[in-house]
């Protein structure tokens, strides 16, 4: 027990090193003036290395092999804890430092080249950095497949963001959507333009308005803001630490629902978080469960709950009360509005129907530019012909193709099939709730969102990461991931 | 070479860590929810804690070590640097970590009582939390007098912000001013009152608009918002890093001029912080020469600059713009407003004539509690006859006499009297300046401030902390401190 303890307490010492982390995050992209990066580059740099160097200790090393000697004094959560942090060792101890300078080095600089080479369309040079990230990723799935035994270098990655997970089950899952989806897109739009014209709100949405009413939507979910806040920044996050959340939106003054379901979204991510088990608050084990996970938190939030009929019948007199009255506010109408489905090229602009088939799109290409099948030269026509294949869309230029995101500038592979894991992880919890509360839905048409929130709560929040992600599923909707049970969601809510 | 440039490196790294604790720090007080100070106490303790391991490891102390014995290869700012790293280590090393832990606990404790006991006027209760800090600081005194080989207890914290002053050389002004002030204030009383009423400004002051006006001034005065930020918190102040400088200050609707001033007092500091050598940014000897010196920047800008009559014919005009008319915004009278002496209980409202008095009275009486000479339950009384006797003043309970303070509840004893050296180092800098530069003031009553701003980056900022603090005195006023120039500067403003 004693080796376990002291390990413990040097896991809680990385716990606050990356709640502080998260601070110095928050502040960047919300507070932080312009000319200051570089301090704010050393601050990162320093804390980073400090957590590596801990990581990286026989100390630590010695300690995790005595503990695991003695697992049978632990008991179920400190076992858990203990082959998380193994986890967490084997991915910082596979890869050489000067190779994780190297990286960190080259995705800063692709990172800052796209910010304008996108704006100039510029594939042709951005290639060169892309490519120079590209080959020091491969570097490191392959240093960390070796550790981890695998032959596939792809999922070296993968386990980083969603422990275990093997490409090969997402193969299976992503073929079945890329089978459905795109036959199913072209009916939701036949049907929904069968419905005729949706009313778009045509009037001004001042700014304290919008942030009064996003306030006002968040504590009847039960955000808490005295551990927690509000605040702006080009791309909305959730970040900060269980006591101390912190999400973001931007707003338009001409559009509240973006802005609005960003909200929702990230209050999502912060109920998670907030909700995660006090006992084990900075140690692993009580951290959540990878990115997919904290994507259903989002997205239940966000796609059941927030673009569902009950919650626009609570909405629709909200949006009168604070904006005034408008012809678009009507339920039916707003309803609508919601959850319009659309051929788009942005996947950060897409709804619920689409979303998989943008993530499929970089999930493929992305594992075939890890594995070494492709490279940065082929990445546009691939793209395009993938999107002409799955959304039926004709990409213009590189910045509305290829060059779209910054995920892959920095290097950040392996993460993109987490979000649609999530979305089917999303309908399967909030199926499983209503069969278990079936007053949730009543409920949120009056704004009171208790039964589903105490519902996560108890079945995923206060687990933390006690189990892996398909045992997570498992025990709370009693079987393995339900793809058929997913599209029939997709089916009842766009084909009715 | 090398191990100096290790150990350089090592001071970088530290260096780096305090700019994440300033970011902690400034983001606690202006910006973090109330209920997750949890969090944001254990990301303080980690940091400094790592802070601590890298300043007591053998790695440094051999480090310095090394690099002391090969002095002869550095050049004049790296042997100062080496100077002060060695003086760090001596503070950081003299006392045992377990004594720190319980001083940093009982000065909590302390901190968090006196919030509402102050508000109770409960001095009875409130002093025993004060009395263990005050015992806990001692030890530490000790154990720190002992490595420096001192025979004054209270010298040895003296010393950690105003590195080898004693307390026999602040005695000896400090009776200078114990002479002249008492006297002095009467005259100046009787003076200021035989010039007939002072009007008061009798109108509101809209939050935004004191706002748009303080950038307005900042920017005049050379403060980068490019690199920096004025926000709001309970208790001004100026935090961040070089190239990332945060103040503060608190607006009132009735009242612009402590605001402003306030913020003038700050971009002081700022202007300090902003101008410190480049080439030793993330060095000690680039850090600002302690904390008289910082205070001189502050109060020279606004007593020198601020409160002058030139500033106030630039700024007059600006208050109209801003305010509309008011008969007390003419010269003369906001003039004589904004150098109104009286006899005030309260340290921090205090004018430039009383201050120095409020500063004696807690020198005496925190170096005879540090001594042993006396301990908490007498301050009641010694404060209390000492404000009569000094101040002409009765101070009718705790909470405006020797409960008004948060300063002493966390165990910070030593720094007092660097507020009093500060102004009279801002007096001495300031003549100096004009008698270089006479065009300063025709410029500040024109908004123009780069010759006195250019004045103090060349002699003072740019010094870093290359000499010690009466050196750098002497180098650039010719002499050592001038009471009496000192004591001319107030006559010849308050009695004219």
């Amino acid at each position: 027990m004693k080796s376990y303890i002291k390990l413990a307490n040097k896991f809680e010492e990385i716990s606050n090193l990356n709640g502080t982390l998260e601070i110095l995050h928050w502040d960047n992209a919300v507070i932080m003036p312009e000319g200051s990066s570089n301090d704010r580059a050393r601050q990162f740099a320093t804390i980073n290395s400090l957590i590596h160097q801990i990581m990286t200790s026989s100390e630590v090393s010695d300690l995790i092999e005595d503990s695991l000697s003695r697992q049978n004094d632990l008991n179920e959560w400190q076992k858990a804890n203990l082959s998380l942090i193994k986890h967490r060792w084997i991915h910082a101890n596979a890869v050489d430092q000067d190779l994780l300078r190297k990286f960190t080095l080259a995705g800063t600089e692709c990172e800052m080249r796209w910010r304008t080479m996108r704006e100039d369309n510029n594939f042709q040079d951005f290639s060169i950095f892309l490519s120079r990230v590209v080959e020091l990723s491969r570097e490191i799935a392959s240093a960390k497949a070796e550790t981890l035994n695998s032959d596939c270098k792809y999922d070296a990655l993968l386990d980083q963001y969603a422990r275990g997970k093997k490409s090969k089950d997402i193969d299976i899952i992503f073929s079945e959507l890329r089978n459905f989806l795109p036959g199913f897109l072209d009916k939701v739009l036949e049907h929904q333009s069968s419905k005729g014209a949706i009313k778009s709100p045509d009037k001004k949405f001042p700014i304290e308005k919008q942030k009064s009413l996003a306030k006002k939507i968040m504590k009847q979910i039960g955000f808490d803001f005295n551990k927690g806040r509000l605040d702006e920044s080009m791309h909305p996050f959730c970040g900060g630490t269980a006591d101390d959340v912190r999400i973001t939106t931007r707003y338009s003054e001409d559009d509240f629902i973006n802005s609005l379901m960003g909200v929702i979204h990230e209050t999502g991510h912060a109920m998670y978080e907030s909700g995660l088990p006090f006992e084990y608050r900075y140690q692993p084990v009580g951290e959540a469960l990878g990115m997919a996970v904290h994507e259903s938190q989002s997205l239940l939030l966000e796609m059941q709950v927030g673009r569902s009929r009950e919650f626009i019948k609570y909405l629709s007199p909200l949006l009168v009360e604070e904006f005034g009255e408008d012809d678009s506010f009507e339920v039916d109408n707003l309803y609508r509005l919601y959850n319009k489905v659309e051929r788009g090229l942005i996947r950060v602009d897409a709804d619920e129907v689409t979303y998989p088939l943008h993530v499929i799109v970089r999930y493929e290409i992305e594992k075939k530019l890890i594995e070494g099948e492709i490279e940065v030269k082929d990445l546009p026509d691939i793209w395009n012909s993938m999107y002409k294949d799955l959304l039926g869309a004709d990409v213009p230029d590189y910045k509305n193709g290829c060059m779209q995101d910054i995920h892959w500038t920095d290097g950040s592979f392996g993460y993109f099939p987490t979000y649609s894991l999530g979305a089917i992880y999303a309908s399967l919890f909030y199926e499983k709730a209503n069969s278990d509360l079936p007053q949730i839905g009543e409920q949120i048409e009056q704004g009171d969102f208790s039964a589903i929130i105490s519902w996560l709560r108890e079945n995923i929040h206060s687990k933390g990461s006690l189990y892996q992600e398909d045992e997570l599923l498992e025990k709370v909707t009693g079987e393995k991931i339900n793809i058929d049970k997913y599209k029939k969601y997709l089916t009842d809510k766009y084909l009715a």
